[in-house]
């Protein structure tokens, strides 16, 4: 059922390597996810790849579930497997310990209307951060504290949600958050329409962030750490927050902000 | 007054180029800081770089202050200024946006006892962190929180203090906060000698971390991500707390974890 590659010049082999280029990738809409625990999470989260390229030699023993997932889902003509060898993997794989499973799946829907919102909102909203690694961990925080949602605003130049590097630093937590793409414009009335208040931290800001009140519906949003937020954003804040600073850097890592508010949020929300 | 360097074979280009290595590091007590804003920070807090590599092609106007500041040390004959061509800058230069400005300096002062303690001491302790991004962005924040120190245990192989990529990732908050290495046994003696409670997130405690007392002196201990605390450290914690976790995943970055209980130390000493 599932087809060898054994060469470096196979034309799927030279598919997947081009998916790192976000041109390909949203002309296609297919994205990589590699690792063990990665793949495990998207196939958790009832994601069905369209190829899936596994190398047995160095399969680790917890990648049981997830192969007999895709030997499932083979089964049934959903999944194109491939096996192949560990020159043939090494070339596809981005990281050293990818546990000798890589897939390709679709792009997630990212339409606002998909998140599913609690009676008291949390949520994210990334605008313009330059690092995949920030969203990554922006991610794998919203996971821990279990957000309703991270929105990424499409404006501007900014890292994609579907960029392998995002679903590696998340550890494949994109799978497990509500997530959606939207302009700032659109972003903006859907939050005002479901009365979700709207707060960012500022070095400058009066109110301290344990001092204001993120117990009710709210929505963190986070800025390039280079430029900080756009005027739209500027403008649309609710609530502007002081993380108190005492040291020589004028601000903190970007996931590392966002995980200090939304935590506040939690703590807050224990109390009431 | 400054050496002109224009062959890429050049020795000193050689020795900084060795200078990424830790076993070379450790052998000549020379690490590396390149960018604007890491000299500028490393020079602020009183060091002086042995060697400064200046390549005036790529200076930002920013830079102004840290050169000046590397003219009047090499005119003391406690800095050797050297000027770079554009393509020798680039072999020394790690980063694409070192802003032209690449320093050696020697190895920082790191025994225990260099540490300034306040009354209500406020430290991390940092056991077998695996990447050295993680070492920096708890520097960072540690700066923002005004930390007493942060202290890295030399048990096991883990990540050296200075490493260029904890000098980059932390943007030269390394020389602004208090900063210690030692032997795990020394730490903790340390620490009892201080009466500093050890408190470290655990994912099974009991407590929630926000109802633990840590306006009392405290250390925050850091784990390693794949490997959790050596028996060393859990057989000496004071105080296992939990940060709640909704998700699918079974930790937060460790940076991030560091963080939440670091400023949820800084709001309850507010309240005192």
């Amino acid at each position: 059922m599932s087809v060898r590659i054994t060469s470096l010049q196979n034309g799927r082999i030279k598919h997947v390597t081009k998916l790192n280029q976000r041109r390909y990738r949203d002309h296609v809409r297919l994205t990589i996810v590699e690792g063990v625990r990665e793949v495990s999470r998207a196939l958790q989260h009832g994601i069905t790849p369209q190829e899936a390229f596994i190398c047995p030699e160095l399969l680790p023993g917890e990648a049981e579930t997830a192969v007999a997932r895709l030997h499932a889902l083979a089964q049934q003509n959903d999944t194109q497997l491939y096996e192949v060898t560990t020159a043939v993997f090494a070339k596809m794989a981005y990281r050293g310990d990818s546990g000798g499973l890589l897939v390709t799946i679709p792009y997630l829907n990212t339409s606002l209307d998909n998140l599913t919102l609690s009676a008291t909102p949390l949520l994210v909203v990334i605008e313009g951060a330059e690092k995949p690694g920030n969203v990554g961990a922006i991610l794998r925080t919203a996971d821990g504290v279990g957000v309703d949602g991270v929105i990424l605003s499409s404006d501007g130049p900014s890292t994609d949600l579907h960029n392998p590097n995002v679903i590696r630093a998340s550890l494949g937590t994109l799978f497990s958050v509500g997530t959606a793409v939207a302009a700032n414009d659109e972003i903006l009335a859907w939050l005002h329409k479901h009365q979700i208040q709207i707060v960012a931290a500022a070095p400058a800001a009066s109110d301290l962030y344990t001092s204001v009140d993120l117990a009710q519906p709210t929505a963190i949003i986070a800025g390039s750490e280079a430029y900080g937020l756009s005027n739209t954003w500027l403008a649309g804040i609710h609530q502007q927050v002081r993380i108190p600073m005492q040291g020589t850097a004028d601000s903190l890592n970007l996931s590392i902000s966002v995980a200090i508010l939304l935590y506040e949020a939690v703590r807050q929300r224990q109390l009431t």
